[in-house]
């Protein structure tokens, strides 16, 4: 090719801005970087149980598969979701990984002279989502660490596409309450859709409880967005949903690839659906966890954001990417939120009770000598 | 929300005119219909031999890790192709199946204004990635029922940003010479990005060979997509990669989700890239088996598109819709190929013995009665 441009130039616009999202540091990356082993991985909010039995053998009955392509309509998956959550099967859309749904509802209805809207310190991948198809974020002061409902709705203007808010809030772990939100979503005007990003819902511990899913009917501009990722267990398999109306689910299943979730993935999905033994242990482990690691810190003098999720945002006082690195080479991978506009918070994912004692120690010993 | 818009009025332009790709008939889905079991499926080009045993034994190990996130930057796998094909680590961007890397080169280069060129009887994810994004469809007559590079050399304009070609093609299985392809691409304005899906490639016997990887260099706007879905028998997986200039690729990483491999894909696409036996066996399988189904039209007095892939299109000299809907009332699922603009023909993918055998038998039966 000849005379050959830049390619960096050839990019559309919000793309050539684009900075990725930076995961929590892989074990295997560590590893080979310090030549540690055994090491304690909290940083991505990941299920410390290791995978339920039911997903496993339905893994193993789909193994004999493997070189047909998955359904890629995901008939099996989307029946068993619309019978336990009382929803009709067209009103569902099977993303890889929560963060597909994201990313579809930006490319299905952001555009470049729109505007996407969240919270300061939300997840980072709403800002990606709405950088990569050029529109604008506007993003809002937080409150109390989490979502300021009457700032948002001050906000909304002909331009508002797209509002996204996180259930209990990642990184913050703060809970909106439901009636506040409810009556947030059913203020929206007609052109604005309200992304409710219920990831970690079902740690959720309250009396109210989440019942987002019965607003779908009277607000056809609400999409639901849940994970396969945190309570159950499923990370590595990459699968998420989003419930919505209809005519939602119409067109983010026109955008999605054909085969957007591999064929084990569908057959786990399904099958950890249906383990309710195993999201019981889960939620009793992260309730414990949770108290465990707060009483920890109380311990250490440290304060830290109450969190409805599996995780927890500590308050160091001081920058917290010294501490990070401190806890890298004593085996220990937690996540800095500096990038969330939190440096001197550390995010913990809550582990199993040797995890997160293992963790506490090392952090005690850090603040000691650091 | 009040008062509500239509939501479709609320998509981009682009997605409002979307309509999704057409994926083979699962069988699932035909036996819910019929009520048939045995169903011989040569719809979707995938491997007949079911998956390899090092693929399999690598899902095995990786099983334990499933809470975990994958690997986001995959790694081990690039490292594997890297090594295999002497390109650097930072010249491969993965993709959940090559699919996503023809969207992603979309979503990172064509926009509203922008331009991309494809033969007829093309692969029908290249319109639909360029629809979704707004941009404008150049599409040339074939010749001989594959691409016409002098008319797609003539065609280029200052709006041409992407041409995608398929060699061999799909699903039409002619291939273009080498020195021919390699004139084109180097022919091409710096504006310019050529696409090479090679999905294919595995299958193809001749003694030039496939040497576009040698081109990589000399031409920092050629895209070359490879998959683990065909010949490495993968495609409930959903393993593709890309080859370029490490611009393009930090361009398509910086566009891809983060986690979009998952980690038993990505364990077992490695897996299965070292395993030589089980290539060189589908390679000799679908070489018999091309030969044993051409024998078969041949004997029914029918003509095909001689086919460099794993599968063939065999022309019916009338509607080929009826033919596919008798042979499905066999337990045979074939492809009908009216949306590629050849109403005539079906394609055929390359089974088992067993499986051409049976569908030989089929086909002569449906033939002699409808």
């Amino acid at each position: 090719m000849s005379p050959v441009e830049n390619i960096y130039d050839l990019a559309v616009n919000g793309v050539r801005q684009l900075v990725p999202y930076v995961a929590g540091k892989p074990i295997e990356e560590l590893e080979r970087e310090l030549g540690l082993t055994d090491i304690v991985k909290l940083a991505s909010n990941e299920n410390p149980l290791g995978p339920g039995k039911k997903a496993l053998a339905a893994i193993q009955a789909t193994l004999p598969k493997l070189t047909l392509y998955p359904d890629g309509n995901g008939f099996s998956l989307k029946s068993a979701l619309a019978k336990k959550y009382k929803v009709n099967a067209d009103q569902i859309t099977l993303g890889n990984g929560s963060n597909e749904l994201l990313e579809l509802v930006a490319r299905a209805f952001l555009a470049p002279g729109l505007e996407a809207m969240f919270s300061e310190h939300a997840f980072a991948v709403y800002p990606i989502v709405t950088q990569a198809v050029g529109a604008t974020a506007a993003i809002i002061p937080a409150l109390h660490y989490g979502n300021d409902l009457a700032a948002m709705a001050a906000r909304v203007s002909a331009k508002t596409r797209v509002i996204f808010i996180a259930n209990p809030n990642n990184p913050t772990g703060t809970l909106l309450r439901q009636a506040d939100l409810q009556r947030f979503v059913s203020s929206l005007p007609g052109h604005c859709l309200c992304v409710l990003d219920e990831a970690y819902f079902e740690f959720v511990d309250n009396k109210e409880g989440i019942n987002s899913l019965d607003w779908l009917l009277a607000n056809p501009n609400l999409i639901i967005t849940r994970t396969f990722s945190k309570a159950y267990g499923l990370a590595g398999l990459r699968v998420g949903y989003s419930l919505s109306s209809p005519e939602i689910a119409d067109i983010l299943n026109r955008v999605r690839q054909p085969f957007n979730n591999n064929a084990l993935a569908l057959a786990a999905a399904e099958a950890a659906l249906a383990d309710g033994d195993y999201l019981q242990q889960t939620i009793a482990t992260n309730t414990q966890g949770m108290q465990d690691l707060t009483i920890g810190f109380k311990g250490l003098g440290l304060e830290w954001i109450p969190s409805a999720g599996n995780f927890v945002s500590v308050d160091l006082k001081r920058p917290g990417q010294p501490i990070y690195e401190a806890l890298l080479r004593l085996g220990v991978i937690v996540r800095p939120v500096a990038n969330y506009g939190l440096p001197n918070h550390l995010r913990i994912s809550i582990g199993t009770p040797a995890e997160n004692q293992f963790f506490l120690k090392a952090l005690a010993d850090t603040l000691a000598n650091v």
